[in-house]
């Protein structure tokens, strides 16, 4: 992250009005740049939208965060409407926009990309759409590429970004110079939390040097650990993708005695994948994410469950995420000193798997275990027909937010609706699978695998720490 | 439809609070049956839901209608929120199942089935689920078979359903006598709003017999043309495997000279399919649906823009809901007599397949058409995981529904909320594409196609009849 | 076809030797201009040939046409093997190729136009290669494009051709003209029985003319109709695709009562693909190609066989090749009147089911029937990895051959060696099922159905016409 | 392998006839059981069969084992033709056949199976066919199951077998014992090069007791490295499957600086797999196999290439088959000490992984490496049509062979056709990549990858031990 002096952060924007309505709005230009001329949505003029009764969002179009609610409760917080305003602020031959990609790959990248170049050129006739290369540090250490139409028409069949990207690299007193001596006036910038938190550096030294610039974050995360919004793109697709794996484990559990299948699937700090995954497939015997400690000896561990299942049925399926167990993995890397060895088995996947075959090897207990790893095979496939469509929604809400003005907002669906949401509220904390909540009852209940609480845990107790995560989504 | 003496239809419930809340909420057993006793619900033991709190739904959790609002706006019509509730209204050992599905082909039939035989099984202990052969008429006119978990184990990943199913074949009274001889005191019954109709009229039949039997639906359409709903389940997975038909169309246009690549899609009433499936593909250069009337000669007319088309690029795509151009096609069938090529001309892809061969033939202008219609090949296949994911969560609501005693209801999902939604609110009028909302806007805008409005229409005059519907979903 | 004055053709050119070996030989360039110089294969200098002992095909490498014989058996015909010679009658900067695919789709042409670009290309540093475009028209009829390495680099991915295609077109003389005036020297053609049938005639005028220009074909027949060789590219495509139609007719057919799934499928002289996807898929009650002729009507016929199948089973899937049953259509068309329906009818696929349609529903028997026609769909996929590698062998031996003088010849796959075989054996006959053979007996025994002779039908002495097929292949 | 007194080998069975013409043929139970009685085909009656002229395989049928010949060459080497004959040696009623599958999954097991018990069944009418469970010790070890065409009547679309399997437990004595003690006369046994080996020595000691029981392999082995047969089934899946984890590993690398996509194919001691899926592929930069050695350090190693091509192009995609550079790995291990970490870095795929990484951190280049190990996800998919029809046609043959009275014989497919080969030549070696022949020269010019030849090294001196093998297939 960024070193030099930073930039004092601005404060968040809260309307409030009758009936315990609070709108948490974002930025924009005028805040911080007074008598800004405004011009015509040039959307008025195409055919494709001018048949379009009241096409352009109402000024007051918002969208509660949160929908399940008693009659008596306040209506609570709202977000902004994304879409097309009757008014923008930039006059399509002077927008000078660039687009990024960050961190990890993840299904999509290409369709958001391929989206704010066609949304910027079909729907506000901006002809200036520049490409910066592998990530961040592209803005100041690499060449840039122009994008149009045509270079990235069918760039949303292919996996992968077409612009490269990489960690790291945030440098923002260099990315906003590079910003400023370009004469760029929107950034687009896409990624992961880490990413959006240097897209909010980002914004706020470009406001604290009063530029018109536009900062419009598209949150990409494969894993759907960012919070507030409904899902990140990209997620439905690597769920059906990790069907797959999930599948050959299956196949290969039932063809050999005492056989487990173990896949491990994304997901640093949050389950979904896995969860998911596992929900989807129903032929899972247990399933194990960040979010729920499990301990591997002794009664209710995992070695008992594996035992079990494994003289009861002969064969099981365990998935595991790959930041599942981490406590477990760290105190068990410091009794190593090899270097090499050591590295590979800081992988949970490899981990655990020899500490199972280890484990059975003790109990003279042959078993056989097949891992497989499916990460980059998830990672990679284009993007499917459900997520090419809501990156298209995705890079259009922020086309539009950012022509009319709006700056220092990340694109997100929330309930179902496009909102522009302020970046506080999408980097103050990660979104995580809530294990007192249903959707993991649902899934315990669909594996039959232990809660691995120690007789002695009292979740409720323990958790006070991420007690306020309980509050967030009780969904579905 | 049934013929005999109908039973009067029960009144809505409505329950109003403060700020403008309305909650439309369903009927409920006690509405018409006094003094029945309730027992705990069993999931309270059941190891995978007691570490979490506050698992059950709280009485009065309710999930908005209309989530885009205004800072003064009431607060509007609410669905009662689906899932499990601390009492039941049935013993665990009294329960008699039975699960029916009706009408076309859907992704994920048989994962809704399979789900409400696991969900009774494993969350509540019920033993007894019944499955009716081959949609209604099976309730009086063929064997059933017992359902359990081993036998349901894998059906999600076949497509099809495993129960059999028809249309028609609805006779309230003998179905509900059948209901009633059997001794079944719980319905699920999974179809489209000609279903959910008869579903209703059983409801109300046996609301008028006072019999201690819930009735559930679960809306099937693979058409997305059920209203209230976010979206119907196998929705994604149809508009996923029509991307291979889209797909295979631009192929074969690119390969040929001033060649049509021409793709039928399921839509009768309304177009979703064909939308969404434009949207994810990108190579679609004229959708035309149900909701958006055309014509062919003359200017402004669709072998107008064919033309202009294959003189720029040599080749096009066209996707055409099956319920498209009805008119023109009814116009055109009664000049013609032959009986045979008469019915195979009332399917709109054949029909104007011909009319556009014909049409540039007497131009003399060579051209190449290719015309495929994958209806039965999108259809049949298992649903995505995305799509096993809702209907697992569907299934499991409309069982946590029926087992709380709650009838004459639908499970649906209500911006991202599982709900109760009640029968007569699905049933009213169908989902359709509104042409005037921003959706199609941004479809007219990703194929550049023409509005086919003639020079003298005006739309908003024309459209009186359907203009509560511009009021439904401006979505997104 | 070409109409002006066409040239005569050249003699075979047969080698015997002892034992009955026979070899039918390919023409060279010398054998009509004498005194060509020679040049070193340049892949003597290429280090991935350099360390290869024995690169080169010796000169006297041949491979037997038949395979299955007696130890008393002459050894009867044989084919010039295919491959690099250690001497090449081109220089490669002299070398001015040229590309046309012509016909209908296939998958795996891209790949055969890719591999021909990098065969003369990194093989032989040849760097003049035109694509002609659309198919014999494009010879003198539009314009041309250069092909490089760079161009070609993923179009094996793609569904279709890169130089687009047509049928007809073919006139021998104006192709030849423009052969001659835009100084090509080396013709590559890509296309089924009537294309190579169009480059016997081109190769004979060149001949004629004296030209130092090698005709090279490269069969292409998504049908598998071409005899002498194993097979066509793309034909295991085209197999592996047809199975998604048939499982969804599968999955259709056991959904609905008295259920009927009927799929079409390529193949208008021969139903190699009908009879191996049925082989392959399991799911097939009854496959009717065109070399089995049947009937509808009384014992013995498809209705009976239908209703038997109905009342046992409830459901059954056919599968028709589109040049089945054309003598039952032609009779029915005859008797009605109407163009376009008329039209319509002429398609197998929609008259056999209208006609079941009308049977059942004469006989007052309700049935359901589910027509799918994939051919498009199956066109236009890309190839599979097994016909990925099998186009780039057939396009490197056309490669080697035309670099080494040879000319007027197929590159073919004969026994799984990869051949240079001469026009007039490839254009001479149609390749058909043998349903006097043992794989047809297969398919009968796998699907039971009936082998619709009539009870006078003597098949042997009706067949005398094709007997002599009954010789080719009595393969496996 | 089997411990106890082993039988002493039968003599191969050769027959020479004129012309050089030698037929090395398989053993028959008339070998050493003298007077068997035949019965009469009982095909002659199955109505598909009997409008097949001479369906049943004429007793001198043969196919040569080379198919590239000289004019003068001798006949050389033949295979007995497999297929149906006339008489066979066992009354239907009689038959008790079982069904043995050992080693690692491979597509297609299932069908294979199927066909088995499909075709004793149909084509028959043999009732009883048993099941072994779970590889070799099955026989003594544990349960059998019934085989019917009900039971396997869908298990062809799915990965794995459901008989289960396991590596070794052979034990040739307690074996035949158990064939015996149950009154087996039928034996087949799928499996690879190791299982073959112990069918033969299964079949001699049957053949020492004088048992009338016919034993039947069918090769199995995903590594394509059985010898004399064309390929094995499951291969064509497999190399399609892999193109998956190299579009993936291209994918990323494409998409990252300095980035090296590496995926591990399966291929312990041959490298078809990784041979055909790079050749098939075209994104491959280089690929490392058992055949060819190469080395990591100094002008003309792997490190230098690397250097290159990423300096060069910024990416690359490395395949390597799991053979590949055993002896540095064995090198390198010795000097490591680390048990757990040690036994992951025996994996070829983890080791070149942390070796280049290692080598580029040394270099102080930073380097991005995506490793893919799609090793299950390939063994477990179900086979593609070509692999089930060549299944269907492997395991029919099987049948008639046994039927026939053939012994000591695997099904096999040779140039083409199908055949029975003796045991010993299928087991006298392993089938390998001749690295210097022609398909592996394609290979390095498609990826212009480095021979990996040090200077001093001289290719033909080295190899005198696996010089013969040069001589067995300079196929296609």
């Amino acid at each position: 992250m960024a070193s030099a002096a930073l930039p004092e952060i601005s404060k968040p924007k809260i309307v409030e009005g009758p009936g315990g309505y609070v709108l948490e709005d974002v930025p924009h230009l005028t805040d911080y740049i007074p008598d800004l001329p405004t011009y015509p949505n040039p959307l008025q003029d195409n055919p494709a939208y001018s048949v379009v009764k009241q096409y352009f969002v109402h000024v007051d179009d918002s969208v509660p965060q949160k929908v399940v609610v008693h009659k008596d409760d306040p209506k609570g917080i709202h977000f902004r409407r994304a879409g097309a305003r009757q008014k923008v602020y930039f006059h399509s031959d002077d927008v000078h926009a660039c687009i990024v990609t960050c961190g990890g790959l993840c299904p999509g990248l290409n369709t958001v990309v391929r989206e704010i170049v066609c949304g910027l050129h079909h729907m506000y006739g901006v002809k200036k759409v520049l490409g910066i290369d592998g990530g961040y540090k592209g803005f100041y250490a690499k060449n840039t590429v122009y994008l149009n139409p045509k270079v990235v028409n069918d760039i949303h069949k292919r996996g992968g970004t077409i612009l490269g990207t990489s960690r790291g690299g945030h440098d923002t007193l260099k990315i906003v110079d590079s910003i400023q001596d370009r004469g760029i006036n929107q950034v687009y910038i896409i990624g992961g939390d880490g990413t959006q938190r240097g897209a909010a550096l980002i914004f706020e030294e470009i406001r604290r040097r009063g530029l018109k610039v536009s900062v419009a974050g598209i949150p990409k995360t494969i894993d759907n650990d960012i919070p507030v919004i409904d899902k990140s793109f990209g997620f439905d697709t690597a769920v059906e993708e990790a069907q797959r794996a999930i599948n050959a484990a299956h196949v290969e559990s039932e063809s050999f005695e005492n056989c487990i299948g173990l896949v491990k699937l994304m997901g640093r700090y949050s389950g979904f994948i896995a969860m998911y995954a596992t929900l989807a497939s129903r032929d899972v015997d247990c399933c194990l994410i960040p979010e729920s400690p499990f301990y591997l000896e002794g009664p209710g561990g995992l070695f008992e469950y594996i035992e079990k299942r494994l003289k009861e049925d002969g064969h099981m399926v365990i998935v595991i995420a790959e930041g599942a167990g981490q406590e477990l993995l760290s105190q068990s890397i410091q009794s190593t000193t090899d270097a090499s060895g050591n590295k590979l088995l800081q992988d949970i996947g490899l981990w655990i798997s020899q500490s199972i075959k280890d484990h059975f090897s003790k109990q003279k207990m042959p078993i056989n275990l097949k891992y497989i790893d499916p990460t980059y095979m998830i990672r990679a496939v284009p993007s499917n027909a459900s997520d090419n469509v809501y990156c298209t929604l995705l890079a259009q809400s922020a086309v539009h937010g950012a022509m009319a003005g709006y700056t220092g907002f990340t694109s997100g669906l929330v309930n179902g609706r496009h909102t522009y949401i302020p970046f506080n509220r999408i980097i103050e904390k990660q979104n995580k699978v809530v294990i007192t909540d249903r959707m993991w009852a649902r899934l315990l209940s669909s594996t039959n695998q232990p809660s691995f609480l120690r007789p002695s845990t009292n979740l409720f107790s323990n958790e006070n720490g991420s007690q306020k995560s309980l509050d967030k989504k009780v969904t579905h």
